[in-house]
């Protein structure tokens, strides 16, 4: 039997787990990150975890076949080196080299939202699609591509940038340097940043009394829990995000004509009404032909869904009979 | 030696060539379509041109390996049915079967677009490239992807439709039914009406001179000549349109982090200075990295791109030794 080892390494956690061929996991464990006590730190405590799991599984460490290890930021997923990732601190950080030295084993590494995209097409939403656009709307806006049954890398592993697409020319700045971003239109701290200036302005009287008065307290949730609770404000805040996620997926269905889209992150977790609205405005901006091809579908793996993108890129391409 | 035959297929002409097995084009001909006289009569037309280059060059068509054509409008190629060609007045023709009874040789179908990447891809500025992202700007704007070395035509064969990328949800109403797509801010008949607009509302001096002031008269062409003698207002239009093409193409930098970007089309052949603005923008609206993988190029192929596309489509994948 063959055993594989995925690791989600996060800002804040790292969560590891063991399974088989089929993606079943056998084990898991989560402990914090601790990155303020460096990188050797860090890689130290990934090489626990997976030693942790092995034993809690009665499996040798030696009879892993690969550790495939998801990691935020910018990296080069053919030599594992993370260029950049500021919530750890790390830059340039040759991750991947460094497991294999310490385990004495292969070691995938690439980035969290690719493999979110390959752990929903492997054993999520995903599943029997040739072709997947996945989306995370979260805190940011990110994504991962798979074409014809593949991860799509681009030419510098920086493929899936789908917060970073403008939707709006005339649109606030973005960190990135660029004006009118998804992500600082529609991800759940844009949606906060907007509450907060309604706030501001002497409005949204509706979320404020959901919090100790606190405009500072107000984020996405509140602001979904005051629009679920029927404020009028709160819903069109919600109404003007999903327009610019619409505008964002229509481009995509547009531009790749995709089969299949897979939304996850908390904001898309926040309950049916967001889905049901970005479906609306995808349908006002896609092109008929390509929003009839296309499923928008939610995320189904929730908060494995890095890990299991870990072990289906440690596990490979299905090959044989009986490949899932 | 294998023969092929590429046929590109227009609204007002029929261009079809001869070509060995590395593109080299042995005989062609340009003849009307003459769509005015339907369907039957064009599928006629195309059989009598590849009879005529195969007798210039003295090759049976017997010999005739495998026949490319291309076509306007939305298609399947994997049936060769036009679902929909209005400037041929077609409606789900079976093209590819329809001409592959007539001349009993093998014969694929795909769009325009498609096979202008295609054409680029294999004989032109993207020689070598494993990804490309192919624009046209003309009368109107469409596109076409080369993935993983090869044509990625998406779950509807729709993919690749770049002009109907939203890119300013304000802009004006799209006849697709979106409103702000590339096509209608940054295509000839864009920049045309634009300057029509300027006319009508008492500006556009120096554009208007270059007509016999008559302002419907004013094409793209009018507005790229009084820009290179100085007039401003006229720099000023293709600026606009420069800057929204700079934000459709840094969104799929930032989607698909490509190598490289061939533009080609009536648009971005009227001088260096369309193709030196439209870098110019996609930078200022890309991510870094995604802007520094990329390479932003004229398209070589000029009038001959859709017919060296067909012929890429009929000689399929080079394989073996020698393969080009």
């Amino acid at each position: 039997m063959a055993y594989y080892v995925g690791v989600d390494l996060g800002g804040t956690k790292i969560y590891t787990g063991l399974a088989d061929a089929q993606g079943r996991i056998l084990s898991e464990i989560k402990v914090p990150t601790a990155a303020e006590n460096g990188y050797i730190a860090v890689i130290r405590r990934i090489a626990s975890t997976i030693e942790e799991v092995c034993n809690q599984a009665d499996v040798p460490v030696t009879e892993v076949s690969a550790i495939g290890v998801g990691a935020p930021g910018p990296l080069n997923s053919e030599t594992g080196v993370v260029h950049q990732a500021p919530n750890l601190g790390w830059e340039n950080a040759p991750l991947g080299s460094d497991l294999e030295k310490l385990l004495h084993l292969p070691v995938l590494v690439d980035n969290d939202a690719n493999l979110a995209a390959l752990g929903e097409h492997r054993f999520g939403a995903g599943r029997g699609a040739s072709d997947l656009v996945f989306i995370t709307v979260s805190t940011g806006i990110g994504g991962g591509l798979i074409l014809n049954n593949s991860l799509y890398r681009g030419a510098g592993f920086a493929a899936g940038e789908i917060g970073h697409t403008v939707v709006d020319p005339d649109g606030p700045p973005c960190s990135c340097g660029s004006r009118g971003c998804l992500e600082t239109l529609a991800s759940g701290s844009a949606i906060a940043r907007q509450a907060q200036t309604l706030i501001a302005s002497g409005g949204g009287r509706g979320i404020l009394v959901r919090t100790a008065e606190a405009p500072d307290e107000v984020t996405a949730v509140t602001v979904f829990d005051a629009a679920a609770g029927g404020d009028a404000e709160a819903l069109h805040l919600i109404q003007t995000a999903a327009r610019y996620l619409g505008i964002g997926i229509a481009n995509i269905l547009n531009l790749l004509n995709p089969s299949l889209v897979v939304l996850g992150g908390g904001v898309m977790e926040s309950g049916p009404l967001i889905l049901d609205l970005v479906r609306g405005e995808t349908r006002n901006y896609a092109l008929k032909e390509a929003y009839a091809s296309a499923r928008l579908v939610p995320a189904e793996l929730g908060e494995r869904m890095g890990l299991m993108g870990a072990l289906a890129l440690a596990i490979g391409k299905p090959t044989g009979i009986g490949a899932t």
